[in-house]
């Protein structure tokens, strides 16, 4: 079976998912700069949430690079993770026009964490259909990134029920370590760690 | 005539589809957890949903992985099951809406019901364009799926009007039916039958 | 330069404006089938707008199956083409709100004839780059439903102030003519008129 | 890497922005045509920023046809220019629905000029990882228009709060320019200038 098709059906959802999401941003009636002030913590939302969209349509672009074979199961793993990101722009909604609201904050975060599992059941699904010697499996290495951000949920969100700003600090960050190019940031780690 | 617009096209209205049923899931203005609570029901119907469209892609796939070439008369047939899909978003949306009252839950079925005999009449159009000995009419088989499914809709729609719930669980049964692995089922109804 | 993002593109757009009409059948607030009864228009000009983009993606198809190479000229001709079409959702979701009221259903036939005349020039763009023995130009014959199809829709806009169920009978009648194979009609058109 | 996913997603984006802006023109509930005028100037906004979004799809289609390979930052940059296009029907209902008012026609430059930036940003990117002797440089040539364009945006963002139709009347010149095909503008400016 060939991945063509599992690409561009994937590129679609997460095309329609990353546009979509501009549909909550609702155009205000006044005409004045102050009409746009209560949109500006939805509109933070939405650069957040396009960030970490766009970071999963680079991840998975270069996970199916690698690739080579797909059967039914990883069309079911692949799905099951457009099932999460389909639900981002949801609680994207939520959390900007509640202004970062506790809830809203910590929902985010699991649904973040749910789409991270997702993700990670379908890189384990693809490297044991191509074998802990494939390039699949080299090219994905040590997996820093992918270990360090569950940690950061794990404390995010409860911490959103205390200091929602703090949560949403870090989902900044784990925003940017996946925005640093692999090398370079693994090396600033191993040197701080040093 | 190559079938890769044709799966292209597919491709982008199921995306398309999949991804518009959670605009039905509205933001609530409250940022409590209490004010997600009505949404529960309109939620469980976007996975099941969900599922059935994720369903139809991933046969889709398979069937035009094995067909080789495409005219008007297939062209059409699909145009049909994608009309039936289509409408999925608005009976998900009046189903989850009303608590699964009975009316919804019976128009869930019946326009399940019409997409699955729109799979049915795009099948017999690509087989009998293959010719009963080709590798598509070969990987069909002998359909179980697609014989078993009908039947479980037969009775779960009327029974909507009585017992709306187990309906519902009918529905989730076909899903469930669906996303096993074909033989498997195949081999452990052999058994039962025994 | 190569058709391929062109149908892509043309691909996306025309599944996404196939899809969201579908978003003007908004979800009721009853659970009962009465509900439904106000939704009866506008579901059925969902159908005939669905069948007709159906066509013109048919069409298209078709069309860019036959072509070899494309331009900055057939880029905008194809965009010209899109932008017509992108106005279907609006003009079903006014006639089927309206109950087909005169200006609606004049409207509709307004857009049918421009998108019309937009497929028009993109061909002669298309064959000009051919050349007149090309297989494309070849292949698009004596086109006898694209001379048909605007005498009937300069019948029934006019036709909307007085009679316009008859109207909407005339654009029934074009779709229905674009429907029937080609061949078929064009021996039966000869037949009917020796 | 190939290219092929980022212009298939690329195309989606573009594809999904232009079409869900005809949303933003809602169905009137009267049935006479004076129910449409208040339509009108959405209807304007919907024409220039369809076009804009046209010119940018065609140079985007333009200049990965010349682009040989590309890499992370390419589709950071790319995402980056997306990221921008995805608030132009923002910016096109804002502007829309206050008939041209000061600050909806300022953020509506600004946002262009953002996406121009991006577009400029996304070119460089490419040229570097090819060379100042790649056919992908030599076919950007002097970019005449991508320097008159900024130059024509600070001129019509500040006048939007003294004379806000003349902003809108350069942002149709910034898009005539586009329009017209490359040789033809260069030569008649040559002419102009000496």
């Amino acid at each position: 079976m060939t991945k063509g098709r599992l690409e561009a059906f994937s590129d679609g959802v997460i095309a329609i998912i990353i546009t979509i999401m501009v549909l909550e941003i609702r155009v205000p009636h006044g005409s004045d700069i102050v009409a746009l002030q209560p949109l500006v913590p939805i509109f933070l939302t939405y650069i957040l949430s396009f960030v970490y969209l766009g970071i999963y349509w680079n991840n998975h672009h270069h996970l199916f690079q690698a690739a080579h074979h797909v059967d039914g199961a990883v069309l079911w793993a692949n799905l099951h993770l457009l099932f999460w990101l389909s639900l981002v722009p949801f609680v994207t909604g939520w959390m900007g026009e509640n202004h970062f609201a506790s809830w809203p904050v910590a929902l985010y975060g699991l649904v973040m964490v749910c789409a991270g599992l997702a993700y990670f059941i379908l890189v384990r699904t693809l490297v044991s259909r191509h074998g802990p010697n494939s390039t699949l499996a080299l090219a994905l290495g040590r997996d820093f990134k992918g270990k360090v951000s569950p940690l950061l949920y794990a404390i995010a969100i409860p911490l959103a029920f205390f200091q929602a700003w703090v949560s949403c600090a870090l989902y900044v960050l784990v925003a940017i370590i996946w925005l640093i190019p692999d090398r370079r940031i693994e090396r600033e780690m191993a040197h701080g760690s040093t």
